[in-house]
């Protein structure tokens, strides 16, 4: 018998795979399904995330400097930590090279990694080099800490929580969208170079993302715990959907909320493509997507830098974009669609 | 500039990558250069180990069970977790897959996983999967813990230490030559399979290795505890190696006290190849090569399956081995060369 891994999908792929895992030990706090694993120590808890990247899949070195790249394969490992409310402390980084690449190449790379361990004070404690038959593999795992009290997972969240997210959302994809045109205009073209100006905020989101460190800090020094958190890699529509899933609950996403940049709004325009379906479901911002407590509403909106776009209900009520016009639409993993009325 | 990494050969290239790498967490005990990452965490420390494993130049998924793939990708590591004195508790697997393989070869390879998993108490807490273009791509972290004085590195060997090696040595090495022969003569020919009888033991070192959980256990229970541990993934000579450099020692080996099976050295009488030379350059054994003081001696021979071949020296006395004829040879990461008189 053979079962095409498509008629799963990614998700369904994981779960099926999962399903079986039990946990034995008594300090596996959280195993799989979370931003990180919760490891138990005690008074802290020690969170462990881990990234496969793949050139081809995950990213295209016709438009990636091996600089920007490192920079970006411990960012958004850090920004799994973050995502449980923990600091990242350490990471590993283990890459597979084929013989395209040289030193230098690897100098480059390194330098990008030791760049975001500097700025977000984290080591670099390990990991491996091997020949690889096929391009540029990363794998990234990031060890972090947390007091055991504090740890934010994605099923804390409860009916009338606020949900906020931090920064803006689609520009990373946005900045994806005209690196690939222009990677098509100028494909074969090695004398000219494609002008970027007044797109710099677009591309430095996919190029350069950070991990919000300071937003973390922000909820400490206000004393909100959310109570569910995870970080914005699929898209806010999918991620929401994780946290409503495993905290049983139903959200209404309103879309005149979505916090979007002039520049994403701006390209969306360029490229025809609704700008709501690109904050939705644009994926790579990086941002924190977390709900918090009714109670708390006046502490959370003085936190600088994050909205308030929409609140949790319950499950009964599903998860719903409500739209500029008020109409209730059904949010998905990949876009939504109308529901009947 | 453009430097091929050949010049520099994997071990020079990782020296070169990570010479600029500053610790700055306090609670990093240990970065890069040991069998694991050592975390302070107070009383315990956590010990983080991570591998990358690319199908083309890790395994050959002509031969090598998806199944045995799992455990064997799962057990490697554990393995160098059990080479810092701890228990494994804890891995993440991330997997990069092409169209070529089913949802049912991936239920085998989590089965192998799971499996091991269960046998050394382990729980599976993570990871991911994604599309690839080109094969199958493993990524495996694990996680341990240890005492805080009870973590072994490779950098506290002292001169006079004995060296002990467990198990026997270059049998996994006979394991591979053997399946990439048989490859080789029934490559097409799908009727025949080949007759691996009398050949089991070298092709389940192969291709179902297995960690040494029960040296560490022998070691607590006899109250010894070595002053350097790697495990043998390498080869004899490239491990020993890197306990000397890491502990400014030389040591003496003895070629007639080289623990090696009989199907290794039939196997190696019918490949034409010194026997010696496969025990000691053969990799992939993940038998435990540990120093214990001299005073030690007596404790340690008590302890079963393990085998004193040979003793640490100074620095300047070089690292060597004594061959059957009385000769001092240098032992070299690959191989060895006579030592001029």
């Amino acid at each position: 018998m053979r079962t095409e891994i498509s008629t799963l999908g990614e998700f369904g792929l994981i779960d099926h795979l999962t399903k079986n895992i039990k946990i034995t030990q008594s300090t596996t706090k959280r195993g799989v399904g979370d931003d990180a694993a919760i490891i138990d120590n005690g008074d802290k808890q020690t969170l462990v995330s881990t990234d496969l990247l793949l050139e081809g899949i995950h990213f295209d070195l016709v438009y990636t400097p091996l600089k920007h790249l490192g920079y970006k394969a411990a960012v958004v490992n850090f920004s799994d930590i973050y995502a449980m409310n923990g600091t990242p402390q350490q990471i590993t980084m283990s890459l597979g090279i084929s013989k395209r690449f040289s030193v230098e190449d690897l100098e480059e790379f390194y330098a990008g990694v030791l760049l975001a361990c500097s700025v977000y004070g984290v080591d670099l404690v390990g990991g491996d080099t091997s020949s690889s038959l096929t391009g540029f593999t990363i794998s990234v795992t990031c060890i972090g800490i947390a007091d055991s009290d504090k740890v934010v997972t994605r099923d804390g969240a409860k009916d009338t929580d606020l949900i906020f997210v931090s920064g803006d959302l689609g520009a990373a994809y946005m900045g994806l969208q005209l690196l690939e045109r222009e990677k098509q205009i100028f494909a074969g073209q090695e004398e000219q170079q494609p002008d970027f100006s007044g797109k710099e905020y677009i591309l430095e989101r996919q190029l350069k993302p950070e991990a919000r460190k300071d937003i973390v800090k922000f909820l400490a020094e206000h004393n909100i715990k959310p109570t569910a958190m995870i970080d914005v890699s699929d898209g806010l529509s999918s991620d929401i959907l994780h946290i409503c899933k495993q905290s049983n609950v139903g959200c209404k996403i309103f879309e005149d909320r979505l916090p979007i940049d002039y520049q994403t709004a701006s390209m969306a325009e360029t490229f025809n493509m609704n700008v709501s379906t690109v904050a939705l479901n644009g994926g790579e911002d990086y941002e924190l997507l977390f709900t918090v407590p009714l109670s708390l509403h006046d502490e959370a909106i003085a936190i600088t830098g994050i909205h308030l776009v929409g609140h949790i209900t319950s499950a009964e009520d599903g998860c719903v974009l409500i739209t500029r016009d008020n109409q209730s639409m059904e949010l998905r993993a990949q876009g939504w669609t109308q529901i009947s009325e």
